[in-house]
């Protein structure tokens, strides 16, 4: 039984209620580690940390990034007719056409960073339900976006980047993160791609109307998925319990990535620690979902794109981080004096 | 006349006082290509500032990062027999050697970044005085480390990381930032490599005698970096203002370098328009000094270890910047549709 076959909800409830933890023993044997390289303990800061971290999940005191896979899981949202974009809803699939030529945003950043990119278009042709009506997916289309997700990720990939395109989606995330967490769509809800006040309102009372319609049918991480998500949101959450059944750690992208992902929460409250948030979207849902989730974003640098575009920057930060844990010399073999 | 073979402090002040500035006519036209890529407008928020801020720098729409030179500087300081640092004077000359080994950390996050790496040793045999009991240098000692500096910048860079090492540099550093801007010791003086409470008050007394002492003969940049300064410090700002007038953009590092390039400021407040400051350092005194000189630091990772480490890292950054401004297709390039 693996995740990319499931063939019930109570498979995948089974899968993401049984999760592998961090190995305890590899990151401590990191964590001495850095404390003989020839530098003050800790000024490494945040790089120290993820080098430790990525051990523990790696289970390998030097853990590796030579293969490092980034996804960009590309849907189409039935709510989108209703005006909650500044991009008509065919730019999806004119994007994943760019990324497949090169074209885009995410092509020069995984180029640059060094990381392989796979970009898994989800029945574009079929949006999903407008959610403020119907539910977003039936049972089985739900569970086959988180097998696409699942089936998507490499086992032997040394570090995970998720991301997504889906014209509307930030609508999609702002539901789903609004069902998981409470609180209120002025909390959630942003100009995403890029809407006006009016188009904002408008999201808002979207949003609204589609959680009331749908938060007697959301009892679990499933039910979420299926009633306000889309198929890249669903295939984000597939690839993040099939990460981490192999032990496999991730880079969420911005808003949605994380909305996506952490919607596993519901039923696990463990879900999300093998992952890493890899910057402060400016969308401003992001900033709470990240403090709900307790995370802290290792890049703040005003993006909103999507596409894993935070994620392959910040690809760069672990790589560094690692570099710096796998390379550097101990004082004994510099002959550096330790401090006094 | 060149900066690498300036013979008198009023060639110095002359070359200071006439810094060329940004094209822009080529920042402009970076802009507006901005503007026409596969994605919202200003979706990649800071990566399209830095992209559009290194055409205005290098005067090209599409800027190069081919050419990287890291910089880091070494020097000894006369105050380090206060015992003002939790290590030993000689490990200034055994990180040295540690550089030339490649067992830095300098040296992994170099690799990693794609920046070649030159280490400039300055008299490391010969401590500057200890600017407790008199100036820290001559004049001829000061626009010695002026030259070394500016010689060491490659004319051919496309950009320019500096950085430095040297025991008890946070208090020099900390002495010039207090004689360049004001305010009290205890803004500017923190805890270094990681010395104790008692330490800390060490340092803050030292400091605090130090501008007394030469507060009356401070100035000019020149005069602070003579008084208080290091070769180190010194060489950072003859690399600075010798970069200037070749319009190559800076990435600072963190406290010290930060420092040791703002004393330029003190006789031209447009002195560091070419440079960015790769990120925040946990060593206090570094915020107030971003603030004060007005930037916005490009990563907050509590890093605190020198050696140019941080810019080393915020390359990256300016990589990824740089590769989606060149590298992305335009809307009627990709044929995907505007917003509406």
């Amino acid at each position: 039984m693996t995740i990319a076959n499931m063939n019930s909800i109570a498979e995948f409830e089974n899968h993401l209620k049984t999760l592998p933890g961090s190995n305890k023993g590899f990151s401590d044997q990191a964590a001495a580690h850095q404390d003989i390289l020839t530098k003050p303990q800790g000024s490494l800061g945040r790089l120290e940390e993820i080098a430790i971290w990525m051990a523990g999940w790696q289970r390998q005191v030097k853990p590796s990034t030579d293969n490092c896979q980034c996804i960009v899981f590309a849907g189409n949202h039935g709510v989108a007719a209703q005006g909650v974009s500044a991009f008509p809803p065919e730019v999806t699939t004119q994007m994943v056409e760019n990324f497949k030529k090169g074209g885009a945003a995410i092509n020069q950043l995984t180029d640059a960073a060094g990381a392989t990119l796979n970009v898994v278009a989800l029945a574009l042709d079929k949006p999903t339900n407008d959610f403020t009506v119907t539910a977003a997916m039936s049972e089985e289309e739900c569970l086959s976006a988180l097998r696409a997700g699942a089936k998507a990720v490499d086992k032997d990939t040394n570090i995970l980047l998720l991301g997504e395109m889906g014209i509307a989606n930030t609508t999609s995330a702002a539901a789903v993160a609004l069902s998981t967490f409470g609180g209120t769509v002025q909390q959630w809800v942003g100009y995403g791609s890029g809407i006006d006040e009016k188009g904002l309102k408008l999201k808002q009372q979207i949003v609204a109307n589609a959680v009331d319609l749908h938060t007697q049918n959301q009892n679990s991480s499933f039910d979420i998925l299926r009633t306000v998500g889309g198929r890249e949101l669903a295939a984000i959450a597939g690839a993040v319990l099939e990460a981490r059944h192999l032990s496999i750690p991730i880079i969420l992208d911005g808003f949605i990535s994380t909305a996506a992902a952490a919607v596993l929460l519901k039923d696990n409250p463990a879900a999300l620690e093998h992952t890493l948030v890899s910057h402060l979207s400016a969308e401003p849902g992001h900033k709470k979902l990240i403090d709900v989730v307790n995370k802290k974003a290792i890049l703040n640098l005003g993006m909103r794109l999507g596409e894993a575009s935070g994620a392959a920057v910040a690809l760069m930060i672990i790589k560094a981080a690692v570099a710096a844990h796998n390379g550097m010399a101990t004082f004994d073999e510099a002959g550096v004096s330790a401090n006094e």
